[in-house]
């Protein structure tokens, strides 16, 4: 992939002022063009960013034009040359823009015209704005799945790690946030790597749609001129041929793909922020975050904050919200391309690079966690969290789940009366309740016991949870897509 | 996929006022729920439509049970054959549910015990709620993106019958709802053809998805009893096991999967109603939709309005709004199960519904179009639309594309000056504009050579739409996915 | 405000089968509607509800038309009655439809003429179903949010009432779920309080918004009867008439008005909610919902959920939703009425049964909820809540808050490596840290004492907030808007 | 209001690379800050933009810190003049800063410390960021709500001007996008000056709750300072004070009232932009949009493309965007100051941003449209736009309106059949389909009579129209709000 941040900085800066040039498609125009209209319409602010990958195409189309003889091979080479010279200066942020310039695309083409003079003019020949376009933002989002998806690979891995080394703690697994079963820490941890797991099935589907070439469909008709689709898209690795020029110019599904995928990705960041939000509070106090992933207040100095949680958490909104403006854009939207589309862009900028860095900064977390292994064995403790074993043993002895459910229930409220907790409880106690409570039962009021009968594929047993283990280890080593 | 919008209708109607019976889950409380708060929380007014999912879970359950020993044979019997009672009179829409009965699993097993007494009770052994509605869930999921990927099917196949009757007419293509380019009409419902295939491809990733096995989960943690979460999948048609059991009873990305291929898809519609709105307009007047699909105005005697496509194009919004609902509800959501999680359903019924409901009338629309070859041809005669024709034409005398473009804009501008078409204009006068127009510049002034040009594939070529017809054809039946 | 849920139900149970009838607008179309289309098309199953709105506007219209001598007075009373006639057949729940009556415009229309002939057909002289429905929905809505407000201020009384009784209590207060300075529970209370002024104050804007006669706009340009539309507005209590036939037939601001406030204050019922749920965890054990608002669970007979805020979080999605699906439809529309507009209804009828009843519940639960004062006492023990304090106590020594700031963060940090809370350190102590701690530091950390002192306007001391108890007693009463 | 673009631009070019500095709630922590979560949780890069917000706030806090004798006279000074420095090196484009700086306020006090030693770490007694960046944002939004309200008002005359100036012009008024009556173009463009009035409204509510001064809120329960709030609201132009501290530091409706109000008025625009490129179209050809206001195309020279409205239309969803985003981050967040709560600001401010842009350009926009009237009028003979004119003539004679639309629905069939427009039967023909057509008939099948008929009050009879303008040219001039 190519770096691209340092370049993109340093160009913003020095603005060339230049007068305005003529634009490559003012010939039925009369009058310049509004420089507020400008300002408005210029995207190339943004796409500037996508540079490399408008040069990747550019070099390929040459390449192809070429080939097929639409181009001399002199042209060809000079057009090469000019282009790799536009990366190498864009590179090394050498390289300025205005917004007269519009967009990328025809900032590479006014530049390398200045360079190469009459051949330059010929790079646009059998394409348009609107199939380049098209093939930059796949080529950018290709490199930029295929980096999440490792990213997010690495979040797998110190998850893993983790539920590996303090995996065994016990704490209570919670339905409604109330105490509810006792469960392992690596089992409540591997339910964080499942979802990850799907998170990149979903990726390399999203990375499938995007993987195909539009370039050839030009303005929206197709060209006239030979070319050689097939070739194009060999040359850039794309799986196949967008098949449909009208569909291609103005399609932006797998920008769609890319933020339905990033939401539920994101949603499953919350639902991991909440947990260690929770857990950092006074209240539950299950872990403690290192110093290094929290801040402080200005005001109160006791504060220690899990601000990188609240922060993962918050920013949910923010890509739900860059989903929903992409669906609403698109609404509704005859054929073909509309200049609507331009608005896709930051969009999908935005949104991958919050996914990312939040993805890194979680997986970077992770490992400065220390968990509380006493401190959410204590909290099993209270709470009831053997009732339904209670109730699971009361069907052993012969009673229906439904009665032995209504037993051990009105057993807890009679303890909640008397402030003890189930095992607290002698026998008879038990017995007046129902005859059905044997001296047994001592063994299923028992923690170790509780987990390890909880044995079914799936569940909280010690053995089956090691197994889930290993076969998440296996499993993240195979995420290893198209890409 | 299991008939049920009648019975559902019929049940509602006679609400039993009976006193309220004892809840399932009351041991441990010592007051009455509020019968606001029963109002409340109740599912059943909408999750009854579930029923013959959770009977057909339900006897899957019983059957392993039987299997495992954990029910005998007898006790297994009497519930399947309850069970099978208890579906029999949904059917017939005899089956009715109070707001007591809380929710479609309550009442069936509260059903099943009236009918089999204390065996009835033996049904919830080794499960819970969590693990069961997110069966019923998938099992519903699962019947109905299959039934919108038939229906979807078959509005591709008259969209496609639609193409081959009436696709070559010649219209013109538009980019900014400027006429661009001339087209096939083929060749422009090709591009929705192209959009529904990837709806599809979505579907059936949703699908895949959809189709694990959760059950086994229990409440969050698994459960102490033998089961045989394998038979149960093999039993019910499931791909494999959702694998973590905390994760499988708060999991709704397949919820979400769901929400977000119809998103996609309604857009698609979106744009496909808005071609057809233009199109039904007096200015555009490239269609005539079939009165049986329109309405009039209660004032205006002499409307006709192309309803069904304005209906669709506004249900995007609400398709929308379902994702946006249930993305919001589970931001943020600790583990595992919460009851937020209950809003999840009347989003996917109605989301799933109005997707259901607008592919089939689209598809019971698109035969009753029809098309004017006549208007469509005289759009393509003015606008310049072969202006690009005009400057490939240069390129090949010599001119390098970003000249030929400057050139021919200024002819344009010039003839529009004149009042002129550019076939109207003389040879002469475009000699005047630039020497290397010839006399062999006719042939490229023509519709029918313009079309035979765009060659390239993806292009709009008689010859290419031809063949993207026929490959079109074959994707669609291909259209078979795992289920 | 109209009750209408029973006939409402009862309606939609014996659905008419009779074939279908002659469409008021069919004087045009040669072909019947498709009855697919017809149920697609057709807004009678939920605009049905709009029956009383429809006969209170139409009476209104027909009592101007008769004033203005359009009808006769004959004619206007045999209207009036037939109207009056079939609204009380819908309030007994005897008026039924069938998707053919397309909507509850043309259902009320059609059986009035089947009632009184000819005259029935002179109703719809001057008037539109475009202005009809707007005139429908506002009024309905109006309705709608006086009530909203008025649960609201129930809601707004109960929380207050709460706070008076329980309020005394100490709680710690919390930033970033960090235990932070220690508050009084009825100034956390009053944090709502406040929220829910805002609420107030924007449903009386948009009551505002709605309440605008649109009737005389007719289909879009007005009419060409000499109506009197002041009348009319007058007769109805609207404050004034939409000005601009185009925007009246085709304006749905009031509608997101109504969703955006809805959500506005659906976020603040998600956070109370948020606050309830942690409250009646284990871990934070404030407060203790009443049995009769609480659910079990089917399997953990120790279970007791908070189901009421859980579910009021999870619907504040749903709302949420609703407000995008308009806004997203709305997007794009061109002037004027538009069929997309008719998915409006659904939207915001759900939208405010949601809210109203979210509004109802927990207006119904707060005083239903036990608070524990010497839990909440409890936690205010620990977590260094009075470090703020002792930096305020440097700053009277002379020390400036930075410093102060940076001192008393080291000595927490010692504290922590000490396991102690601050009240515990001896004076020593805190003099080795920094030398300006004297003897009358103890009066610094001391609870009572650190919420005496924050006294400042809007601050948790008893003081202050007795009178912002006062304050906001008189507010709400004053929630007494324009209705 | 302070300009700001120009510095915020030029200080982020050169970001210091010092070593950090210790933090200003360093002193509880032992590990330096992780330089990626430094980076992750700094808010400075867009929170600089704020800059002389939080200045203005501060020099009105050290004021009355000083007149409270909190701070000496001397230390007041001493900080507003160390202020007053540091903003005019923002305002010079001198200011520069590093993510270690966290946030604007820690850099402003940083820069103040530097400047002026101790005295600059007293300016943050009694305060904290909680309160300060509330009143920062507030104080930044009222001046942005006030300049779009100016900026609106501006395209309200540009709007207003126009349709005095062009808009006696007579064109088809659509429903459906079908041609339905003819309308005055004043007319049409009123419709929209009518959303702008209302979207004033929605702007100055929003104002008046941003309006409120948290400023002595401190931390979440108030200082023990004895400041005076009332004081500061006075100095800054507050209307009052945010009455609770916990609800003030966590309140973020003003930004969300901003959004709503935002997003409705996107959508106003996004129809005016779907009317323009509709009118823009070959089809239609209503309008000319100025050249200036225009692009083109890179590949057919003859393009001419309504850019500005399309991207105004699809920034519509943008802005949605953004209101959902913060929707959500804001749902179930516990009180009170969350760190979530940063993500407000990039959200509102390119959601203002955006608007203000498109606001500005429709104003340019709308006086550079050449509004082709022939044309216009031209779409008003086809179409049978006198329909209802015909069914009202009816009436006038006696028969009811259903009847008469009726007749006249079938006398349109008929005409269509015949490929005639209703101004071309002869009365004889009429006669045929019902005996009440008399030669009067004709003074009703006339455009400009038709016009002057709907007379209306909010019809677009020309006198009314004219009434209409004198109406609305007062209201824009009364917009004149609590700013």
């Amino acid at each position: 992939m190519i770096a691209m941040k340092k370049s993109e900085k340093k160009s913003a800066k020095r603005l060339s002022t230049k007068p305005q040039e003529a634009k490559a498609w003012g010939g039925r125009f009369s009058q310049k063009t509004d420089p507020e209209v400008e300002a408005f319409t210029a995207s190339i602010p943004f796409d500037f960013r996508l540079l490399p990958y408008d040069i990747a195409g550019s070099l390929a189309h040459a390449r192809m034009l070429a080939r097929q003889g639409i181009l001399t091979k002199t042209e060809g080479r000079l057009i090469e040359k000019g282009l790799k010279e536009i990366r190498t200066k864009w590179e090394q942020g050498k390289l300025h823009y205005t917004p007269a310039d519009e967009d990328v695309h025809m900032l590479v083409e006014k530049r390398l015209r200045k360079k190469i003079g009459t051949a330059g003019g010929k790079l646009h020949t059998a394409r348009s704005r609107n199939d380049q376009v098209a093939l930059d933002l796949r080529l950018f989002l290709r490199d930029q799945v295929r980096a999440l998806s490792r990213e997010l690979k690495t979040l797998q891995e110190n998850l893993l790690a983790t539920a590996q080394k303090d995996g065994g703690a016990v704490l209570p697994g919670y339905t409604h946030l109330q105490r509810a079963q006792p469960v392992l820490l690596a089992h409540h941890l591997l339910a964080y790597l499942e979802m990850f797991c799907r998170d990149q099935v979903r990726l390399s589907e999203a990375w499938r749609r995007i993987n195909r070439l539009p370039l050839g469909s030009a303005a929206l008709a197709g060209t006239t001129f030979p070319i050689d689709r097939r070739g194009v898209a060999e040359d850039l690795g794309f799986d196949g041929l967008a098949a449909n020029s009208m569909d291609a110019v103005s399609d932006r599904d797998f920008v769609l793909d890319c933020l339905s995928a990033g939401s539920i990705l994101m949603m499953h960041f919350s639902r991991l922020a909440e947990d260690l939000i929770l857990w950092s509070s006074s209240e539950f106090d299950f872990i403690a975050i290192d110093d290094a992933f929290c801040t402080g207040s200005s005001i109160m100095p006791q504060k220690k904050n899990p601000d990188v949680a609240e922060l993962v958490r918050g920013k949910t909104g923010r890509v739900y919200g860059h989903l929903m403006g992409v669906l609403t854009l698109m609404k509704g939207l005859p054929m073909t391309y509309n200049r609507d589309l331009q608005e896709d862009k930051e969009a999908v900028f935005d949104a991958l690079d919050t996914i990312r860095q939040s993805t890194r900064l979680l997986a970077r977390m992770m490992p400065r966690i220390r968990f509380k292994a006493d401190r959410m064995k204590e909290a099993t403790t209270a709470g009831y969290l053997l009732a339904t074993d209670l109730a699971d043993y009361l069907t052993t002895k012969g009673l229906d789940f439904r009665t032995a459910h209504r037993v051990v229930g009105e057993l807890v409220a009679r303890a909640i009366e008397n402030g003890k907790e189930l095992e607290a409880l002698p026998l008879s106690f038990l017995r007046e309740i129902h005859p059905s409570f044997g001296p047994d039962v001592s063994r299923w009021l028992n923690l170790e016991a509780s987990l390890a009968r909880r044995n079914s594929p799936g569940g909280t047993a010690p053995g089956r949870v090691r197994k889930a283990l290993h076969a998440m280890e296996k499993k993240i080593c195979r995420t290893d897509y198209p890409f």
